[in-house]
């Protein structure tokens, strides 16, 4: 199962690493398809158990925040949402419990689909064999995003460290 | 290639006629993958030559009108939109030429695509294979669509001919 991408946009997938430098820890292979100012669609991929961490997506001005709805595409993508299910802890990185609080689970498939309205947090993760999901939204503001692990920044930094 | 679809959504395919009661001249095969207040997404599949029709989505209250992105997925479908060019009435059913105004064609195949700003006039036709594009969009409210043949009505009559 192949998504039809183009040349131009197969040189332009970004690997997001959240500046937490682990990517196939804490990571996501991202293209974005179009972003206008209204609506947005991407291809997520994730790898066999790397994590898209923790976030939500706040109010801006006059805008409720961005809705998202994930349609899995190819593989398992484990879908995690806030709600009254513990964590299952086993499957986050250890000593990083405390950045990982919504454990409603719910695996995309091929086909399946969530709607995730604005401010709801959520987090995902690549199934056995990995997964690709379709993100379409609302208005895309990343920079915005809220994420539960503090030490995440939206851009990478080049750290120079003095070698 | 296949995009993904569960059965639920396979037996929820529709197929518009536009009231026209000619859909495989003028008609689409349409599936909503989903359509919230905010925003849409829906698979348009085009058997060889046939046509949707020409079309407009106009400002509704406060809301400028639905912005769409048509995504070649499989095939080819002909896209036309309003503009200098003239229209190729060879493509057009005899006796309706007045119906098709926009005649800048751009062929929609896999991983090509359009954004359509609100109020923009537009059609499609299936290519000699036929074709498959995914339409994102804003709120889809496919009532108020305006059509150049005013002949259209967006819902099928059943028409009691007394026999």
């Amino acid at each position: 199962m192949r998504f039809p991408i183009t040349h131009t946009e197969l040189e332009s997938i970004a690997i997001a690493d959240f500046g937490l430098s682990e990517p196939l820890r804490e990571g996501a292979q991202i293209l974005t398809l179009f972003a206008t100012e209204r609506i947005s669609a991407k291809l997520i991929v994730l790898f066999p158990g790397q994590i898209l961490p923790e976030h939500w997506h706040p109010p801006v001005g006059d805008d409720p925040g961005k809705e998202e709805i994930l349609r899995g595409y190819w593989g398992t993508v484990r879908y995690f949402e806030q709600g009254d299910a513990p964590v299952d802890t086993a499957l986050v990185p250890k000593g990083k419990e405390h950045c990982y609080t919504c454990g409603k689970r719910i695996d995309l498939t091929p086909g399946s689909q969530v709607i995730i309205p604005p401010g709801v947090k959520h987090w995902m993760q690549g199934g056995d064999e990995g997964g690709c999901v379709i993100s379409f939204s609302t208005c895309v503001r990343d920079i915005l995003d809220q994420f539960t692990d503090e030490d995440i920044v939206r851009t990478t930094r080049i750290v120079d460290d003095g070698e």
